[in-house]
């Protein structure tokens, strides 16, 4: 049977995108196609997370209204920070205040550039035929492909890289509430804003709308914001968010309803834990961070036999679905929800069906960070995960005690600290996971990544010359500190030094 | 024979000081002391790079008077620039000025903290004995400490840590010159400088002293500043220095004389390789940065059969003198005058005389940074020394061609661009040099020293996953954009790809 295509993409965000780009280019599959919904700087078409996902875009949620976007806005907001560190190293300024305009207009411009690289001159520069429409699977090989592109396609191999929408917490007024994309589209800055949650996508507009001046709650159900992150950076940043940042914590709390007042502001109803109601009012805006669900609606996945695990897309560690000749890779699919992870599981993917090698990507190494203010840079285990899965774990650490700041703010006035730490399986010398939170911390985290994947030692660590004076240079210099002065040591999961 | 002490280490900078602190609390020597000279801000007795070297100070040229205070200027420079940036993200702010007095005065305050809290705290809670004076060797067991301790003292091993000092271009109105010590000890910011030199200090200072608004020109022999780095990176940072900081090169021209004014200010007269005169006029200052040669003046290395390389004292891989029991470390020795490797060098040689293990250090693998604007990370080889060594080097880069600006600088002004680069092995695949020109190239750079000591290889690199979005990222995905578009590929010594 002829195909229309050699391979159909799905979605072209940043998976898809280096899907169809690199099955031309590298493999020289003669022809390539992918489909996407008509862009929008929103991924919904009204300004509630409840309204309908019908719009999207090449480029995807990572360059659209995720990653990119969301770094310029932090780094507005860092920028914040560093205007009065410049005080406190000689600059006279005057800081008059902050232009949410300015900030917005130049994101807009930014991402709409970058939508129409991709889809006008990139993708159709290399032999990528594009179509705007959702697409949707009517059997194993035909994808019918919407508005307004109104049409049927057949494909030999389909990779599904539709990503994921913000998900809603189901509370009454939740139609009040806005998402991820929307914080990144106000037409104008929050006086006061409720953020429920405290992911890191929870976490860091909290600390960038922070620094600009809005009061910011974030209300959250656990003890520490970041579930799922090393509990000595978690403390550690909750702390960071508040004196650093001024960040109203609610820990321990449930939103139990969102309410419309008389003056069109918010006000978010609470509940402890331990059972005390609260009123949160005047909010201009209420966000809901509670986590992103696969974009499998209309899909069609029913008509080819694709399954699912949980709510997300199920495949092997090749990206096959249950369906032979499906694959499926980035945040759709249950695993990892990062940018990069979705490139390489792109690549993967090629690798191992167009290409001469089987390739599964190593989700054991994946470096991270959260932009938060301090950022957070991490890979490798949590050491929650590390004491539970090895009996002779290693911890050096040092700042988890508070008051340990970069060389850098000691001629300013920021309350800015650093926590550095360093796990490792003493049965095998072997490093178990990096963590930083500090200035630059995620691009810190990059190299000890690539270090990471090479299987680091302790010892390759100590051996490693520092770079003085960096704050990067704090994590191979941990290791000769730990000679001196341990701040923690496992053994057999217990602790046998503090 | 009875000794006074097990160790005396000469000289108590970054290296003699990790030397006796670790002597005692690592190896539970019994006795150990070191002597320094008096403190100064300054290492010398005026305000000439003339003068005599006669004073110094616990803490050595690193905390005193290199890279510490260095990069406290260093980073109020670069928040000159980040104030710029500023306004392209929103901020609205008035810049009056930069006031080199709150600058100074804050140098002076911290480097007097660190030089006590190491003089009259932890060296001497660490159980070391102290003096103040310079050491003198008498023969190869004795050391006479001048004034003010004046004293003579004996050990067993003697270690020699007493770094180096600025040296001196002879031409005629040397003595009208600064040190680097002098350029971080001014009363007043210069309106217009002349720096002799283009090496890594000289390049620096001259980034600072720009953004700060001073005129400065740099005045060097070479076609490129920054001789023994990467070519790519100097012919990149050359052009940086100029179109983002506004720095005035001088190239392949040499400083012939230096005459004071009579208003007081300073003419340098200069001659071109290619044999114009020129004289630059009204300089507040004139910098020689010529390199540095060891403090081995008075040192009575003759009396203890120490034998110079060259400038430098002679050493073995271990750190031995060609006098069994005396010990050399830093930059006093003729290898790699960087801090961390002087207290690398420390480590060894205490593992090496006093502990289990004979222990070298790895000067292949050291990483390094260039504070200046944008910064320089670089670690292993260099291009030309890389084609030079293996017969297939991959060149993998990108940037060389300018106009490449990171994310961040898309929102602002600026014209700081970013180069990338990294040198494989083709023959085993490893990766034989990382070298970064861009933002936060020194904190970006430590990680990847510790993959390049761990050997890490192309694929390796490839297999890395970015955090997304930062800078760092580029170098891991540099081998896979190689994939699709190498701009450089060298075989046999010859370009085969551009």
């Amino acid at each position: 049977m002829a195909f229309d295509f050699d391979l159909f993409v799905i979605g072209c965000g940043s998976g898809g995108m280096r899907a169809v780009k690199f099955a031309k280019k590298l493999y020289k599959l003669p022809k390539v196609g992918t489909c996407d919904m008509p862009f929008s700087q929103l991924s919904v078409d009204g300004r509630s997370i409840m309204d309908k996902n019908t719009v999207g875009g090449i480029g995807g949620t990572c360059v659209l209204r995720g990653c990119v976007p969301k770094k310029y806005f932090w780094y507005a907001s860092h920028l914040g920070h560093e205007l009065e560190n410049a005080k406190g190293y000689g600059w006279d300024i005057e800081v008059k205040g902050f232009n949410w305009q300015t900030l917005i207009t130049k994101k807009r411009a930014e991402t709409e550039r970058l939508h129409k690289v991709q889809a006008e001159k990139r993708i159709p520069n290399a032999g990528v035929e594009t179509f705007t429409g959702r697409g949707k699977l009517l059997d194993a090989h035909t994808i019918q492909i919407g508005a307004p592109a109104n049409k049927t396609v057949t494909a030999k191999t389909i990779l599904i890289a539709t990503g994921t929408t913000p998900s809603v917490i189901d509370i009454p007024g939740k139609e009040y509430c806005i998402s991820s994309d929307h914080i990144l589209e106000l037409e104008k800055q929050p006086k006061k804003l409720a953020i429920l949650g405290a992911g890191y996508i929870a976490c860091e507009f909290a600390c960038m709308f922070a620094v600009w001046g809005t009061e910011t709650h974030l209300i959250y159900r656990k003890d520490l914001p970041l579930r799922g992150f090393d509990e000595d950076c978690r403390k550690f940043l909750a702390r960071q968010m508040e004196v650093s940042d001024g960040v109203k914590l609610h820990k321990e709390t449930l939103p139990v309803r969102v309410e419309k007042q008389e003056n069109g502001l918010y006000t978010v109803y609470t509940k402890t834990l331990a059972g005390v109601e609260e009123a949160l009012t005047d909010c201009d805006e209420v966000l809901m961070a509670a986590g992103r669900h696969a974009n499998v609606t209309d899909l069609g996945l029913e008509n080819a036999g694709v399954e699912m695990s949980g709510n997300k897309v199920k495949v092997d560690e090749f990206s096959k679905t249950t369906c032979d000749n499906i694959y499926a890779i980035g945040d759709v699919t249950d695993r990892m929800q990062l940018t990069p992870v979705a490139i390489q599981e792109a690549c993967a993917f090629l690798s191992t069906v167009f290409g001469e090698k089987k390739y599964a990507v190593d989700y054991d190494s994946v470096a991270s960070a959260v932009f938060t203010q301090p950022p957070m840079g991490t890979c490798g285990l949590t050491e929650e995960a590390a004491v539970a899965k090895y009996p002779n774990v290693d911890v050096i650490i040092d700042g988890a005690g508070g008051g340990w700041q970069a060389e850098y703010f000691k001629f300013t006035e920021s309350k800015e600290e650093l926590l550095v730490k360093v796990l490792i399986n003493v049965d095998n010398d072997k490093v178990l996971g990096f963590h930083i939170v500090g200035k630059d911390a995620g691009e810190i985290m990059q190299g000890f990544g690539a270090a990471f994947k090479c299987g680091i030692t302790k010892q390759q660590l100590f051996d490693t010359v520092a770079i003085h004076p960096t704050i990067a240079e704090e994590l191979v210099c941990l290791p000769g500190i730990d000679m001196l002065a341990p701040e923690r040591q496992y053994r057999d999961h217990k602790l046998v030094a503090q």
